[in-house]
């Protein structure tokens, strides 16, 4: 609809991810319009995530380094390993300060219909680390849906051959919801999971 | 939460307009993880645009040249005159094919709220471009909200000192729209505006 650059500029922020016509739209002449808006230093920023920003060797987290923060911090606790699919699942429960372990990213879950399979995720890493012995327990922290419940039985299965405790995060009511409106299988599990008081 | 320069980017990406830090982390890390996203075109616009893109020196649309596209067609009619506030209605104007005219971006509209007065927009252009003559309509077709209608009242009155017809985009229910949904702001005015059949 415009001409030239500012349409392709539109298009271009169209393609990213949660971002429609309309909204790519708006983007497009904030950033032509606010003069205060640093256009160099996105442009910047993202030529440089691509060029600096790689997975750690260890656990498959993001990082700037060979090993990411987290796996060079010698405070964790390299006896628990938790395995997530996302690097963002593991900024998620960093979040909740619980945990002191180290983490496996898997970089997905098993989904047939996306075309991902067992060989698509980071599991030969995960088995060469607790091969090497010294995990006590594994948590496996996929995403409670079809595709993480999937990787998590696939894990768990395959981890019965290592002699290690590995558990699963709860499934329940989320906190400060309203039981009404939960779905039945949420307020299922809660039931299957409930704890004597 | 994340370590360096994709923490920057989500920083940077949250700056934006209608994105929140959920969607810049979720677009950052779209950005990281798909390959065919072509980062550097993207960084190349963002500079581009800056520098390429600039306002029409007749009717205030962006152009890459010294007049925009509208204003360089020898089809368009001189003589009719659509004052908008910004060139994204130009755009949506140009979508319904009906006005063969010229347009003239006033660059907001007045809003004493935001600070915006009469001076800060480009009314004084849209005067000259009257006083020269030649014009037989002026389309105020700026927002039916407050800001509109304010900057709207104000261009009638000032342009009584020109003779040259003045008229104003009617208000009415939506095409396509339920009767029962209008508020009533929109139904009142649907009535005044009604038309014999």
């Amino acid at each position: 609809m415009y001409d030239g650059i500012i349409q392709d500029l539109i298009d271009e922020f169209g393609r990213l991810p949660g971002i429609g016509p309309k909204s790519a739209q708006r983007i497009a002449f904030h950033i032509l319009q606010t003069q205060n808006f640093d256009v160099s230093r996105l442009a910047e920023l993202l030529t440089e995530v691509r060029e600096k920003v790689r997975f750690c060797e260890v656990c498959g987290n993001i990082t700037e380094q060979e090993r990411c923060s987290i796996c060079r911090d010698p405070r964790r606790d390299e006896t628990l390993i938790c395995v997530v699919e996302e690097p963002k699942d593991v900024v998620a429960i960093e979040r909740t300060r619980q945990f002191r372990g180290l983490y496996h990213v898997l970089g997905g879950a098993i989904s047939p219909i996306d075309g991902i399979g067992p060989d698509d995720l980071s599991i030969p890493a995960l088995m060469r680390r607790l091969g090497a012995g010294d995990v006590r327990e594994v948590i496996l922290a996929t995403d409670p849906n079809l595709e993480g419940e999937a990787t998590a039985a696939y894990l768990s299965r395959l981890l019965t051959s290592i002699e290690v405790p590995v558990s699963r995060l709860a499934s329940g009511l989320p906190v400060g919801g309203d039981l009404e409106f939960a779905d039945e299988v949420t307020l299922g599990r809660a039931f299957e999971g409930r704890r004597q008081v």
